[in-house]
Order: C-alpha cells, then sequence, then structure tokens
C-alpha cells in the first residue's frame, strides 16, 4: 500500500497524525518498513535498562517498533546489523544558542550531530534580538530543506534583554502567544534573565516579561529559567515561585542542590558540571531524573577541540556518573522536561530514528550516528544532509547603518575646562552595585583614556536604526594598550549591536565601518588597517560555512591578536583571562546580574550608562 | 500593601501570572504570608531526599517558600508546628474516573481527601457520554465552588465509545480542541480505549479518534492510553507508535515491562500491582520515573473499606518498594507525565500548599491532610470546605424517557414457527471472536429463557432519544434464576445506557421504569415491586451525598439481593464472582478488548448485536 506521506521535518499535528497513523500499521507489519537496524545492544532510557540484540524498525524518519531480533513481522527495504555496537537515543539538549557556535543550523549540524546530538532546545534570544520577528522562520528553515538535526526554538524572554535597549525585535505576550500557535516545535520561552524585571512590578519590563510567561503557560509551553548568581534561599525560592522551570546557571553545590530541591530542573553546564556531579554523588544522589546536561554557549572552535555534548557526557562520566545516567541527562530527562517525548528522548515507537551506536560505553566512544532513520555520521565524520541555503537579506544584511562612522562619534567631551574630570568606569563582569571612579585627563576639550592606569574606551554603535548612535565610555582593565588599535564585534550579547574597545577614536571608527560593512562579525584594527576579520553575516552572529573554515578565520584573527598588547585586571568571573579580551562579547550582556552597565543610547538612558537593577542613569564623566 | 488576586480556585493563564507575580514577592518577604507551617522533616521528591525542620511558607492556596525553619524572612499570619510529622506532597493520580465512586465532585473530595488525595487526573468518559457538552463544565464547578481538590478533567476518547453507540454526546477533533482551549485545567485526552479504531482505518470510528488525538497534540495535552489485553510486542509497539502516552491495563510483568521499555509510562492498578511491585524489583529496576500507582475505578463503598491513594501506596510498600519511591509513584512521577508540575506533585514554590503530614512514614499512617493551604483532613475526618451544590438539571435529569416500557419491548420474536429457535448468547466478559449458539425453546410466538441451562435475557434500554429504544438478547450464566425478577442500573460501561437483566420481562420492564423515574441508579425488582433502589441521581452515574450514604444504600441493595439466587459460570476475567452480579455495569463496555457486545438500536447495528471489532452485527435468534 503506497502512502502519500508528510516530509516530516517539522512537526504539525496534522502531519503527525497521518505519520502515527503508518507507523501503527508498519509496527503491526501490516504495512512495509524502510529499514530495519538491528544493535547488539539497546539502551532503554524508560527503564534504564540494556536489552541485547534488537531490531529497529523504521519508517520514514520514524521508530515503528522495536523488539528482539527476528520478532518484527513485516516487510523492510533494507537491513543493517551492527553486532558489536551498543544503541542508546540521540544526544540532546533543553539549553544551546546555536549563535554561540556562530554557524547556521545547516552547519551546526553537521559539527555536533558527529558527535551524537539529534536535538536541541535553541534558545533563541540571540537571533531573536537581531530580527524578532523572523525568528521563529530562521531557526526552521535547515530543518525544513532537510537537515537531520531537530532544533526546538524557544522564543528569547530577552528580547529586549532590558527596558533600556531596543531595536531588532519586542517580544510580550502577543508575539510569544504567536509563536507557540504557529508551531509544535516552540517548546516554550527561552531562559527567563531579567530577574529584576520579574520580581519587581516597577520594572520597566515587568509587563512585557509577564506577558511571555503567561502566553507560555495558556499555550502549555516550558517557561525555562535563568538565576545566575541567585543563590540565597528567598530569591531561589522566589524564582521557583515565579514560575520558572528550570536553571542551567548552577557553580556551587549547595546552590544546585537549593535549586533542584526547590523544583528547578538542574541543568549543568561542563564548566562546573566535574564538581557539581562529584558533590551530587557525595551528597548521595540517587534519582537523577531532574538533572540534564547543556552546553548553552559554546563556539565552533571548542567544540572541534573538545565535542558537543558528548564532551558534557564524558566528563561527568570521569567524575564517577554511570553511563546509563549520564545517557539519561542528555536523552530521557530534557525530553521529559521540554514535553518533547513523543518525539526524541528514547528510542521507542513513534519517535524520531535518532540512534547513537557506541563501540565502547563506559568512554562512550561514538562510532555512527544514525538521524532520521538513516546514518547522518560515522568515524567523526557527518555524512548527513547538509542543504545548501542562500540565506535571504532578512538574515544577512542585519547590521543597518547609513553613515560612515568617524573618530568624531568616539569623543567624550570635557564636562568643564579643568585638566581632568572625573569619569564613571566599569571594568568587564563588574557585577557591583555601585561603578568606579578615576580622575582622567582633559586634552583638546575631550575627557583622555589613561594607559598607564589600564584605562580605555570602550562603546556600543547601534547597528538597528541606521543613524550609528553611539554610546561611550572608560572601561579599566582591557582592551588594547598597543596605539592606533580597536577590535570590535556585532557578537555583543544579548542586544548584538557593535560593541569597540580601542586606544584610538579612530581606530574605533575603523572597526564600527568594517563591521558594518562586512555585515557582521569581528574586525581588529591597527595601524590605520583592518588585520583580520571574521566573517558573521548571518545576523551578525553566525556565518553559512563549515565550522573549520570559520575556525581557521579565527586563527587568524587569534594570531593577529597576539600581536597586541592587552590589558589586563582580574575581576570576578571564573571565566576571565588575560590576553585578547574575546569575553568581551559577553560583557554587554544587561540582564541579571548586571548592575551598571553600557548600553546603545536609548530613550531612558540617552547616553547610555545606566544601572539596570535600578534604571538609575549617571553621566560617563562629570 | 494589600493584594486582590485572583481566587485561584480554576487556573487560567491571567490569574497565574498574578498569582506568582505575587509569590515572587512572598517569597523575597517583602509581601506577608497567610501562614507557615513547619514540620518536622519533609519530603523533597525531585531529589528523593529527606530534609529536616523546614517550613513551608503559604500564600493564599500556594507555597511560596519553603526552607529550614526560621530562615523566611517575611511576616506571616499564623504560624503551625508539627515537629512530630514528616510532610509529603500531597497524593494524585494520572488515571481516575471520580464516577466510580458514584459521588459528585465535592463529596469524593470530602471521602479521599483524608487519604491524602488532594489532585486527581479524571479520567472523564462517563460523564462525558452522558453530558458531552457539559462535561467540562460538570467536573470544574466543585472546585469553582471551592472544594479544595484539584480536578484536572481529561475529555472522554470513547465518546461515543464505538461507532455503534450514541447519545449523550460526540467527541471528535472539534470538540476536544476547544476543551484544550477552554481551560488549563485540561491536561490531555482521556484513555484510548477503542483500540480498533486506532489502528483500522477501516473502523468508523477512526477518524473521530484521530481527530481527537490530533487536537490533543496540537495543544500540548498528553495522550493517555488503555491498553487492555493488549500483549504481544508487536500491538504494544503499535499502541506506542500511534502516541498514546501511557497505559493502565498491565496485569503481567512480561507485559508492563514491554511496555515500560516501549516509551509508555506505566499506571499499575491495585489489584495486579502486588506481583507486578514484587516482579519489578525482582528485575532489578532502580528507575522508577515512568511509573504511577492509579486508582481508574472505585467505588465510595469499597474506599472506604480499603482507602484511597494510601492504599495503592501501602500495597507497594508492603511488596517491597521504598516508601519513598512509593510517594514519588503518586506525586512527581504522575505530575511530570501529566505535564502538571507548576501545580502539584512536590512541595516547592509555586505549586498548590498540598501537603500531606504522616506519623509514620514506613506503614504511610496519614495524620492530617492540607490543601490549598489549610487543613482539609484530620484523623481521616474531611474538614475542608464542602460545597452545597444544587446540580441543575442538565446534571440531574439524564434519563430521557418519554414513555412507559413494557413487557412487550422485552419480548424476542420467534423467527419461525418451529418449537425451538436458534439464538446468539454471550456471557459477561466474553472476549472470544465467535459469540455463543444455543438452541431455546418457543412458546407464544416468542423465544423463551431457559433457566435450567443458566440462560435468561439482557436488554439496553436507550436513556438518551426519549424513544426508549431497546435491544435485547439472551445471556449465559448471570442475572436473576428467582422467577418475576431483574436488576438493572444506568451505570452500563461506557455508554450508560440502562441495562437490564431478569427472569420475566415484566420485571425488566419494572426495572427501567423505575430507573426513569429515579434519574438513575440501581433498581432490583422481585415479586412484582423494586425492593431496592439506589439513587445516582447526577448523570445516572453520581450522587450528591457523602459516601456512607450511599454505601448504607448499596448495602441495603445487597442485602435484598443476597434474598435472590443468582446464575453463574465461570468466565475469563480475574474479576467475575458468584452472587449479585453488580460488574454487569462493566459487562456493557465496547471497547477494547471487546468483540461481540449488544448496544441500544443503532443506524450501524438495528438489533443492537454487534462485533465491535469488526463491524458484524448477526441476529439474536433465527
Amino acid at each position: 500500500m503506497n502512502q502519500l506521506l508528510p516530509s516530516d521535518l517539522l512537526i504539525d499535528s496534522a502531519g503527525e497524525i497521518a505519520i502515527r497513523q503508518d507507523l501503527t500499521l508498519t509496527a503491526l507489519g501490516k504495512r512495509p518498513a524502510d529499514r530495519v537496524l538491528r544493535v547488539g545492544r539497546l539502551l532503554d532510557v524508560h527503564s534504564r535498562t540494556w536489552l541485547d540484540d534488537q531490531e529497529i524498525v523504521i519508517k520514514g524518519r520514524r521508530i515503528a517498533y522495536v523488539g528482539p531480533a527476528g520478532s518484527w513481522t513485516g516487510e523492510a527495504g533494507t537491513r543493517v546489523h551492527e553486532p558489536d555496537l551498543a544503541a542508546v537515543p540521540g544526544f540532546g539538549e533543553a539549553h544551546k544558542h546555536i549563535e554561540s557556535s556562530h554557524l547556521t543550523p545547516e552547519y551546526e549540524a553537521a559539527l555536533v550531530m558527529p558527535h551524537g546530538v539529534t536535538w536541541v532546545c535553541e534558545a533563541s534570544h540571540e537571533f531573536s534580538n537581531v530580527n524578532g520577528p523572523k525568528n521563529l522562520e530562521f531557526w526552521l528553515e535547515a530543518r525544513r530543506r532537510g537537515s537531520p538535526m531537530k532544533i526546538f526554538p524557544l522564543p528569547g524572554s530577552a528580547v529586549p534583554p532590558t527596558a533600556y535597549e531596543w531595536g531588532g525585535g519586542h517580544f510580550g505576550y502577543d508575539e510569544q502567544k504567536q509563536f507557540m500557535a504557529e508551531s509544535l516545535m516552540v517548546a516554550g520561552l527561552d531562559e527567563v534573565m531579567d530577574w529584576p524585571s520579574v520580581w519587581n512590578p516597577d520594572n520597566p519590563s515587568y509587563d512585557r516579561l509577564w506577558g511571555m510567561i503567561r502566553a507560555t503557560f495558556e499555550k502549555r509551553g516550558v517557561v525555562e529559567g535563568h538565576a545566575a548568581g541567585l543563590r540565597d534561599l528567598s530569591t531561589i525560592n522566589a524564582f521557583a515561585a515565579a514560575g520558572m522551570a528550570s536553571d542551567h546557571e548552577g557553580w556551587f553545590l549547595d546552590e544546585v542542590w537549593q535549586k533542584l530541591t526547590h523544583g528547578l530542573f538542574v541543568e549543568l553546564r561542563p564548566h562546573s558540571l566535574p564538581d557539581l556531579v562529584k558533590g551530587l554523588i557525595a551528597k548521595g544522589l540517587t534519582d537523577w531524573s531532574q538533572i540534564a546536561f547543556v552546553t548553552d554557549d559554546r563556539s565552533a572552535t571548542d567544540t572541534l577541540k573538545l565535542g558537543a555534548t558528548d564532551y558534557n557526557m564524558r566528563l561527568a562520566i570521569e567524575n564517577g556518573l554511570a553511563p546509563e545516567i549520564a545517557i539519561q541527562c542528555v536523552t530521557i530527562n530534557p525530553a521529559r522536561h521540554m514535553r518533547l517525548t513523543p518525539w526524541v528522548g528514547s528510542i521507542a515507537p513513534g519517535r524520531f530514528a535518532d540512534i547513537v551506536l557506541l563501540d565502547d560505553v563506559s568512554t562512550l566512544s561514538i562510532a555512527k550516528v544514525w538521524a532520521d532513520g538513516r546514518p547522518a555520521a560515522e568515524a567523526g565524520a557527518f555524512i548527513g544532509e547538509l542543504p545548501q541555503i542562500a540565506w535571504p537579506d532578512w538574515a544577512t544584511r542585519t547590521v543597518n547603518i547609513q553613515r560612515t562612522v568617524t573618530a568624531e562619534d568616539f569623543r567624550i567631551a570635557a564636562p568643564g575646562d579643568t585638566p581632568t574630570a572625573k569619569a564613571a568606569l566599569l571594568r568587564p563582569f563588574h557585577w557591583d552595585d555601585n561603578f568606579i571612579t578615576m580622575d582622567l585627563p582633559v586634552a583638546d576639550g575631550a575627557v583622555q583614556r589613561d594607559t598607564a592606569r589600564n584605562v580605555t574606551k570602550f562603546s556600543i554603535v547601534d547597528r538597528f536604526s541606521g543613524e550609528a548612535k553611539v554610546s561611550k565610555m572608560f572601561w579599566l582593565g582591557t582592551g588594547p594598550r598597543t596605539p592606533d588599535t580597536a577590535v570590535g564585534s556585532t557578537l555583543g550579547h544579548d542586544k548584538h549591536n557593535i560593541w569597540v574597545c580601542g586606544s584610538s577614536d579612530e581606530a574605533m571608527a575603523l572597526v564600527a565601518n568594517a563591521l558594518a560593512e562586512q555585515q557582521g562579525g569581528w574586525a581588529l584594527v591597527s595601524g590605520g588597517k583592518v588585520v583580520a576579520r571574521v566573517l558573521y553575516e548571518v545576523g551578525g552572529l553566525m556565518t553559512a560555512r563549515p565550522a573549520h573554515q570559520l575556525d581557521a578565520e579565527m586563527q587568524a584573527l587569534y594570531a593577529e591578536a597576539a600581536g597586541i598588547d592587552w590589558m589586563y585586571e582580574p575581576t570576578f568571573s571564573p571565566r576571565w583571562w588575560p590576553g585578547f579580551p574575546e569575553r568581551l562579547s559577553f560583557a554587554t550582556l544587561t540582564c541579571a546580574p548586571w548592575r551598571w552597565v553600557l548600553v546603545a543610547p536609548s530613550p531612558l538612558a540617552p547616553e547610555g550608562f545606566v544601572n539596570v537593577s535600578t534604571g538609575e542613569t549617571h553621566p560617563v564623566v562629570w
């Protein structure tokens, strides 16, 4: 019986029914299957038990039947036998920003699928902030075009990240309701980060954010949390009471334990994972059903070096967790949490036929990966479908600057004619209630950098209005000491305006113009010219090229940057290092736990310098 | 700061937000709480660990904060200290027909809450079949009026149970979509029972049923399954492939194991629970996260005798399960499965303040029960709110019979003038592919009963059209042998027409008329008069009276029935006993695994005798 079945790329209720009607008859042996994959053993993650010598019957992209080899009664197109391999479900994760790979979804799939990743809940607030209205279309396009990785986008809650930012998109109740109605691929609301907006009725983002939470509840979605720096019991309680379903920002064992025992699904990230896994085991935790491993942000370069989700799992196993539990932490646990069990998270009938074949379970050694019922990777190489997508202008023309930026844009006029002026300074990751104050020299009517004291200039250039509105101030302990040098990027969490940091205003202008010209990425300027560029031509965040090409470009940037003298001061953050200040891309974050930040000039903060916890503004010099 | 907060009885997204905004500030100590309950210890079901000397801060009906005693910084109205009691979350279950208690929801709450039950997923196909359009209104009314038990109704998938039945309601895609949109209390689709309609595209209910499944997926709900008698691997696979999320019909260890490992959430019922728990433990199962305990059907009489969900838990504990896992099986596990974790399943911020206080954990000895943040039961007595509801006509006038039923209605005319005729017979729970055939005597132009051979008459009287359409046939091994006697009820799963079984046509008519007059319940007729009645005046299924009153009426019926001589033959069913044939109420089931059944006369089965697996009909005599 020939069937015209849906393509089964994106999930929608009508197609879902047609597919399951067919799968039902296929399971019964009344219709033929496409493939049968017979494996040495198979991990059932529902019971956490191994089943020997099983066959997985595949129809279209899904599993129709699982049982002992030879038990299925129907006819199959092809049969594959892997007697020496152990089948486990395709890995997924509940929280990842693909933007942080800086690859478009089709190339992300090619990068991570050899590592076993077959599905991901895309924490989409980066692209959401760049082109909100096209957010869903963007994330679903690669899959629509045949990419074997399932991307479940969660619209960004931080669009804009704070009430002091604008451009690119504005998501509230109406938008979230529409997203949730538009596609079953949308699992919920991406990490609610702006804690001051959640707890404080006086915060100008309060209604917008609660509107999104409301729309998510209304459509039976999951409200993902982001409780960075929220470690005291009263705030953890408040966070859970607010309806947040999860947190992925736990650093310390006590903190994670409190979050877990207060009903938050705990998503562990690799940098804190070893200590946390050891600590949880030491505490005697035997029920890991409320825990998952996630990546959050990881560059393509790091993924090439370390791995993807498999790296997280290996860290857990090396730190004492049973491999079977580690596998649950990236399969059934996150699938159940995100309410995606009908589709992913286990090797069971009705689910996508996404299977990781291990040749050694104890070391999580991946021999092959199947997705959509066919081979997607083998021996570390992607062999699945990689659609060639000519991303349209709405994705590739996102740096809207309709003028030439000049050195004058970065000049900070002196408040009077005294030889010095008071200046407000920040350092990267300056999570203090107060900004830093210094006396800086005045020359030619402008306040000047002070290289000797590790002070340089930092700026945000708006890339949404066309006007390139510029805010600027002095920063401490970061940026180039080398004269006539600046670095900048369109990657500037989470609003992703252009940030530029430089030892001269001319160099800063050059960076801004270069980034506008190349429509995003990185630019390093020294001695009056651009010495290195990295292209993120999609959304100013990603490139539609293979990971190794992007990595080569990044390595060239690093090589040039190695010739620059970079200022450095230790600051509170476990991830702030001397040398090229790549993490300045995260130093423009404004959501909790930030206080004083620099944003693009905005109605509520005309100079861009604002305490996002209180709404207070202050002149950058006085 | 005074707040006008929603009543927080029924969950809706707007109210939810207002409540959580307030809880957030309460957790932070910025707003006062209503009560603080301090307990000796508290079971965190997320991590399955005990926390000592905790305080639970309550605002309105919810939990705002949980932490070590004295750690919350705000002001509270009243403080209660229970140093010797252990707090565990209110019990819930994923699958129960409150109709089977035969109590309306407010009296059900009074019955089961002293046993720790604070929430239930109401498997509503009984009332759905009686008054489909009013189904949601019916199940939400008691809560709307203040009853502390949370009822999450799942609209019946079997409305009508098969394509051969009609009246009361017709649920398909449109209706289910509307239900899911109407209230967040609706968690999904009630047990999909009619397996022949699911797998077989030629079944006349195929599109209706898949339409309901589609609407449930579309609204991110849960599709509950009912895989009775589905025990072979290929059918279990097909069942899971069809999108069924659960099964509660497992009897045998191998069957349950296959269902669990094929992705079905397994809901264990008490009659098979001891063997299954022992068996699963013996198999080495350590991950019980995909298992819950459910009641399904239990009469008020049995609940008074055995207990409610607590009985199921004690059975599990007595059979070797750790009490903490048993508690998870009625709290976090079903809450997570039903996607209700924001509201129930744990003692955590944001959830309803529903708490069971145990004075002995190992025996699950319940001292007190709190619900909605205040005491609901103490020492086995309900002390919560019991709203007095005058149920409207749409609930109490559901037996629509506009004429007097007569003996003639039950006469089965002989096919010819031979002294005997061939007759098709059924026995209760006759799950055979073929009906039974016997030669029965003919007298006065009608085929006659044969008491000597255990043959009497069984009939279905339609109670929906007003016309009292009657179907009738001979049944073997059940019903009264005593002359001039009949018994019947409006409780006749799942369509809930009137069934009558009797040794004379006159007695049968009397039963039908008595049930019409009393608008539902049981009637036992003997010697020309009604000798016992049980009133189910609501929907013909329930009574709005306390459990003990109903029980007294049932005991009176049993006492009268004890004086009747009841036919008996063993039949396949572990729950079919000699004596009063109470379970004839279930012998009118038509969904899987049934084959030949008697239904009210219908267009597809004019005589009412039909094989629901194939659609074949047959004369009852020939």
